[in-house]
């Protein structure tokens, strides 16, 4: 780490959830200064006119850009945009000599007719879909350093694939039949006008959506779980909705593969993450809880083992907006610059 | 049904959400009439002290009631009490006789070293325990019209048996390896305070409680199951706590014996329901949602199938305090006494 | 009250809040049938499309309405619009012979002058602004059961105005100087998509909005107020969002005229709305709160003396879309009809 | 500030809301650094058991703490003690040499016969009582430079007088007829069991309490303003209670004494707080908002003109747990230890 100059950054994407917690974070990176946001609707407004929390900010305006237009202002640039678009900004950006992290879901699977089967769209840039770096940082870090792009992980997929990936690849749990029911907070749809995420809809309910294998998460999960496995896994993945704003609790199901205790299925856990800085294995009767993670860049995991059923349960929590985006992606940019993994993401959760 | 005097009925245990509830239905059933409201702590008081929406109502004080206390004074009883009050209060007044419906779990397990396992109790009234009538109406209405002692099920035993019920029964899942994802608002836990329902601790927060089989309802669970498989049933039962005041919703998962179609499962519920007036299948893409039934009630389902595992997944809705328990009892009442089912719960829910 | 064939009815402007509120409410109404449900955008669907509570009821299916088409359908409609489009049906519905109870702004304002400078759109039927009777049924009962068209309050109007009416009348606040801090669910704010009822905006937020004499309801609280004072009357009043789906609280503030005891208020409250089944004042330390009242189509109202700055502080409470609404409409209805004023609105608020 | 060795610190009554969100905020402080917790009845544990949000944090376990026990152990205590107890612990703490700052109301008013009559408890410390500094860091940072003792102010508080105290004392508004309506979160009532502060009795629910004079932060309020005035104040508050965790804002009238612009009054508060770090005055059609201080030690302000009622409408918004009570505190000790004012309180509040 050196206390010179602070890299240029730019966020393309500013005015989504994402893309404002994204510059939440990084106003207080000590290495890094924001000199570009990008925003095509809201060009020309300050951010805080979307987000009254950041009116003390001094930022720049919102503004339309055009992938060369960051050419000598920023060497990294975020891209919190819709799939699809990601796409299209990325070549120019990378061409322009940039580094990019992108959190769309447009980099993030190896198979490109696996992206076009779950997000019913032509992949234009087959060769960046090769060349991009997975960027689940507890799981791929060392590549992460050396990457040019890197395909930051969705929220539900984080959160779903930590605490199941140590327990496959120790063969604690079957590939087959694992069941991942998931609750996420409502900013996981982002800031775009729906019916559904009106707050008369949402306060006092709680239901399914994208159920029995439609979810486009599904094939991120399903990926890193084969690697784990050495075998195709295949998951029913049920994403709901909780009225509250932040947070993903993911609680999954796998039968186990020989007969095992509580305390070897935690220790599994444990030592795989053990020195990581985010990720957090609860021992002994703890659960993850939303109250734990939400306002920091952890993931909260616990696995408890339901001897009548021969079944491991697994629980995960996160803060969807910061390890499930915007938070993992500033671990990203750590990483890719050599810098502290933990630089600017000193976050404690509030105890109430 | 007559148009003579009404039914009179006492709850005991009024002062509780359950027993509140009862209040708030039986007020505005047209064949009954509230004649005594017990509750120790808070004998003297009116309900409405605790209750400021049951202010307008014409009620009895709270009183401190002793079995004998109710002969003459009410035709039917209702216990709101926790577990273990109520097989100390039942003999007595099915001996003073009155008729008993009980919303604890004293009388709901056929099994004696059931009951002993999950809710760590001796039993005290084996032979009351082998007369009670399980007042699951949907499945038992029919014995139900002949009881003197109801066992009112539990709310997220309602919800979780009634839409797995005609699938295994039918055959079209297996009796083993069933995970149900439960989800309840915070009223399932009562009116007893306690560090985890202040509202501080609730909000914005979820998590997962009396996880990997500790949870008492799993034997009612079981017990219905099995009965509808014709074998013995083990599930994997996980609740959490939902933010919210009221509703349960749960996701359970059921391997496919067979191959099928998601209609030919819809197909199943429905034949299995048609007629029921508070059991409504869902057909098409629509799931349950507690929107759908909070205030009424009703029990939502829908089943789809994950055709990419061979698994059926099955969604269910209550309100929890309605058709969970006090709505129910009130429809066990309708049924003992021979009058329509819907009487006094002609409950919509809200839209919004 | 006739056991006779229920009344015809129409919804005009079924989709909204409203409109989904008033059919819930007529579906149960013992006299009336909803015969018609008009809602250009969304014709052709189930109003269930919308709304999932609604599922079970059987309704007409939503259609594009022009007024002549309720000629013989319906002998009432109830105008479920956007101010300003129920000034363009109304003439129509009249003239087909229809009497109409209009739920918007449009009607309430005897001064054309007023309308116009508050709502910022001229006025076209000034005759029908001369006859419509202002529906805030505990002070025009007696008007509305004459009427043809009858303007429904709005739902901060009829929180403001009844509590604070009495006390004006009665000599013991000055005319002068009021202040009222509104309070409102966001249900009150209306279908309608807007980024500032999202859920990730309101939930655990709280602020003021069109403050400094800005709401288009001050004109409607000025004029029944000034009736009940004998003079002009200027009140500030300042609305705020509450993180919650329904329910009104006002607190308002008058100056003394004269010394006086809390008792002697509170008995002033009380005589006035001896009778009025909705009205429901409360005594001693009792304070109104949403949850007493959301459900129903009760006003809970108490008035306290801030003896050392010699003010009387007035609470109020409702539910913006019952007696704020749709229940206050169902309750004109019923004046109108000459049926009893209670008719349909046996509603009690849940105890939690 | 010295890069040598952190400040030892220690927070007693670290199991509430104030001394746990103490917690959070010295542990990141880079100038102090916790060296002990105190805690009665949860002796033994980790605060983490109580508070999962800091399971990840390197902390003393809580302990019974004699105000000697601290001789040496720290150089500062925090005490976030219910009001009797800090009067008892403080002198103790004093004669071991530690600088006091103090959370409780125990220390806030200068006249002894005003806490006696507000908080119904005889004042055992009058000559501490002289000595404490009232911490208000914007209006009496140069006096807690020098202090000893700080009377750390109240959230209500706070967020009250900040707003009015220059407009009183410029003379644009009149000393006497001044409401303030004031919306809290519930983490304001601490973390003590009631059943006023259970989740079901608090969700979707808004009401009053401690009305018309009889809350304990009127004298506190009085005090300042008639400061500003130069002359006695008397205020009407109102508190409520929100149905959320965190933040205040205070809606707050007063007539104006002569004629003049919008832009005069928000010139007159803006001009009072340039260059203090945490006060941010709103200018325009801005208005303070939950969303934008919640997380973060701000308060927003903002003045409004009702022309037609001749009144200035205040508006203020904190988060009670910061800038109204630990970070405030945090704030105090920067300014004592003539560290940089914004020492550890780097937050910004989250976007959504």
């Amino acid at each position: 780490m050196t206390a010179g100059k602070p890299l240029p950054v730019a966020v393309v994407g500013a005015s989504g959830y994402s893309g404002a917690e994204l510059v939440r974070l990084l106003a207080r990176h000590p290495l890094a200064r924001i000199t570009a946001l990008g925003a095509n609707s809201e060009a020309g407004k300050p951010l805080s006119a979307l987000y009254p929390a950041l009116r003390g900010l001094d930022l720049p305006l919102l503004e339309k850009l055009e992938p060369g237009d960051l050419a000598g202002r920023a060497d990294v640039a975020f891209l919190a945009l819709p799939h699809t678009e990601s796409m299209k900004s990325a070549p120019g950006l990378l061409a322009a000599g940039l580094k990019v992290i992108d959190l769309s879901g447009d980099f993030r699977l190896a198979d490109k007719a696996q992206y076009e089967a779950f997000y019913k769209h032509p992949h234009t840039e087959p060769g960046l879909l090769a060349e991009a770096v997975y960027g689940l940082c507890e799981l791929h870090g060392v590549k992460v350093a050396g990457a040019r792009l890197v395909a930051n992980p969705g929220c539900y997929t984080t959160t779903s694939i930590l605490p199941l990936y140590p327990l496959l690849k120790a063969g604690w749990i079957q590939p087959q039949g694992i069941v991942i029911d998931a609750k996420s907070g409502v900013t996981g749809a982002g800031r775009k006008l729906s019916a559904g995420t009106q707050f008369c809809e949402v306060d006092g309910n709680f239901s399914a959506y994208r159920v029995a294998g439609a979810h486009q998460h599904i094939p991120e999960i399903e990926q890193e779980l084969s690697a784990a496995a050495g075998q195709a896994v295949t998951v029913t993945f049920t994403p709901h909705l909780l009225p509250i704003n932040r947070g993903i609790l993911a609680t999954s199901y796998g039968m186990m593969v020989k007969p095992g205790t509580e305390e070897a299925l935690q220790a599994c856990l444990a030592d795989f993450y053990r020195g990581k800085p985010f990720a957090r294995v609860l021992k002994g009767g703890e659960l993850p809880t939303l109250r734990a993670v939400v306002g920091s860049n952890l993931i909260e995991m616990a696995v408890k083992l339901d001897a009548r059923a021969g079944r491991a349960i697994v629980f995960s929590a996160t803060d969807n907006l910061i390890k499930g985006a915007a938070g993992q992606a500033v671990q990203n940019l750590n990483l890719m610059m050599g810098w502290p993994e933990t630089a600017g993401l000193d976050l404690i959760a509030q105890p109430v």
